[in-house]
């Protein structure tokens, strides 16, 4: 079969190394002649793994000395909260950016622990614009941010300054560009982009800033316990976790965090470029708030979606069909997708141009 | 290599047909020539795998009308706290019968919401038999029970009348024997023992007992909005629920519970007969008690442990070492199990006897 295109939002293309690795691994893990999935997870063999996948996160993102990182259940979703009762005090607050769904819900969990001061919001143009100029308070727990927005395609391309702790929900960029660890105070991520499989959530969490909250917190949910439990306080997600790693050494073998983010301009500028020109197409985000990883785009003449969608198919192009809040369409270009995909997706945006521009 | 018999308590053995078709879905899912976690949770084939995975829990386990099926994250740990904040109303209270750790840890987290009756314990003989004779008070929200423990090997035959809902964690023993769901209020079960691998737990839950509490729950604890989404609230556990499906169309071919828990008391009879009749080995958990799915037994005489361990390790067999709180050795037979691993066990034990008995 001919190979597929996949723009896909989350989860999506993975590197194809890493699936065949990990469909060995489901017959035969480390020559135990048992399957990854149906060995202890206290065995040394998966130790071994969960070892090597935190290792991995403090190499590529060069974490500093006193963070801790964590390979969680729950994704960003149940990150919303969990970021909150970790750090916002019993009777205090945390400041919010919102930025679209992903923030709105982070801000709807937080309200059920306390006060939320929202600094800033773009939900007036849609969400497609970063805020800015605001002041971060230096009487809040926190500010919460979500440092790219898959639905809208808008992106943080600088941090704000501020005098409390920063918890960023990485989930659709981490590991896509080189970031300041030392900057954030908690640092939250569902897998299913860049890093893994869904089903695993990783957290780096400055030490320091744990067990000052004054609550009773549902152990599940208290970093500080899975932090003493080195990420085994329950039975981890062995799955998810194992093709994490996987995927974290491909990204080592990559070049790392660095040579990743060139790769991911470059894909970026090639379809950012082509949006531009062609007078078929506009794109729906501000341009210096436009996300690497999401492009979102419509047709200027929404009679030619039909054709524009055969043509798409016809190219083996899968999943760039816009979030229904948006409409109209969007690539996703996470890590494991290859220039050539992009290229594909231009050539089919020129071809419905030389047919009807 | 030769085939290893997996003893293990968890993450434990899944039948190898399933292990296949998930290796294969690893690499071309449904022929899309994608792989199963590189799709969007919302294509329609990942929702038909959802269904399925509902649908046959629903068929296996004769779910009722009026009852719902869930699959999310968190394991069992999660849940302790999840089923008691969906039913403990504010300023209300649960009861509880302590049978192991398990059980304390699901009274340590609903002791964070409210007030804890523990009706029964079996702490004074190191958990090893299972409490009885005890009334459940009716001004309680619940009674919650563990059907099965692991490390002690005891598990209950027959459940106590209770006239307020019952909540059970069957993590263990879900799908090995036949239960009647209409007496439960709230069944929940970590995947990886009979259905899956880790990272997906299972929720079944009695619909008009939810919304209730006057509690503002967290989204991703609340199971009224989990139930209200489907279980797609978030991206879920995409793997684990796959292969949770499979499991469960694996046990449908085998009959189903009915035929599975006749296999079960099957290799539980063969086992534990040698324990008894065997005078090197002696049982830990009260008789009548005994677990199906965890075989408890300790060496009449301690000296013998190290050649025990040699011939169980020239056998192939894997994973019966003891839990650290009890030592000895225990024989987890979930139901992939065959029972020529029993006998495998059997006749090294018998080998021994010949041996020094």
């Amino acid at each position: 079969m001919s190979k597929v295109h996949n723009f896909s939002a989350g989860p999506c293309i993975l590197p194809q190394e890493v699936m065949q690795q990990a469909s060995e691994a489901l017959i035969n893990f480390n020559d135990l002649n048992l399957s990854l999935i149906e060995i202890s997870h206290r065995s040394k063999d998966f130790v071994a793994v969960m070892e090597e996948a935190i290792d991995l996160v403090k190499e590529l993102l060069e974490v500093p000395e006193g963070y801790s990182v964590l390979f969680l259940q729950g994704g960003a979703s149940l990150g919303f909260y969990m970021s909150a009762i970790n750090l916002m005090k019993a009777g205090g607050s945390g400041a919010y950016v919102n930025t679209g769904s992903w923030s709105t819900k982070a801000i709807k969990e937080a309200k059920k622990l306390g006060g939320v001061q929202v600094l800033g919001s773009s939900e007036d143009k849609n969400f497609t614009y970063i805020p800015k100029g605001y002041t971060v308070p230096s009487e809040v727990d926190f500010l919460h941010l979500t440092s790219n927005n898959t639905i809208y395609g808008t992106q943080f391309k600088a941090f704000p300054e501020s005098p409390v702790p920063v918890i960023c929900d990485m989930s659709s960029d981490i590991f896509s560009r080189k970031v300041n660890v030392a900057d954030f105070g908690m640092i939250y991520a569902g897998a299913q982009k860049n890093m893994g499989p869904a089903g695993t959530t990783v957290y780096i969490v400055k030490d320091e800033l744990l067990g000052h909250t004054g609550r009773d917190i549902p152990s599940m949910l208290d970093l500080a316990i899975h932090r003493g439990k080195d990420s085994m306080f329950n039975t981890p997600p062995v799955f998810a976790v194992y093709v994490s790693m996987l995927t974290l050494r491909w990204l080592k073998g990559q070049g790392g965090v660095g040579a990743i983010e060139q790769q991911n301009q470059a894909k970026a500028d090639l379809l950012y470029s082509e949006v531009d020109r062609n007078p078929l197409f506009k794109g729906t985000a501000a341009i210096e708030d436009r996300s690497n990883m999401n492009a979102t785009f419509v047709l200027t003449n929404e009679d030619l979606a039909e054709t524009f969608n055969q043509l798409v198919a016809s190219a083996n192009i899968s999943g760039i069909k816009g979030h229904r809040s948006v409409g109209g369409f969007r690539a996703s270009m996470y890590n494991a997708l290859p220039l050539d995909s992009v290229q594909v997706l231009v050539d089919v945006m020129k071809h419905l141009e030389q047919q009807f521009g």
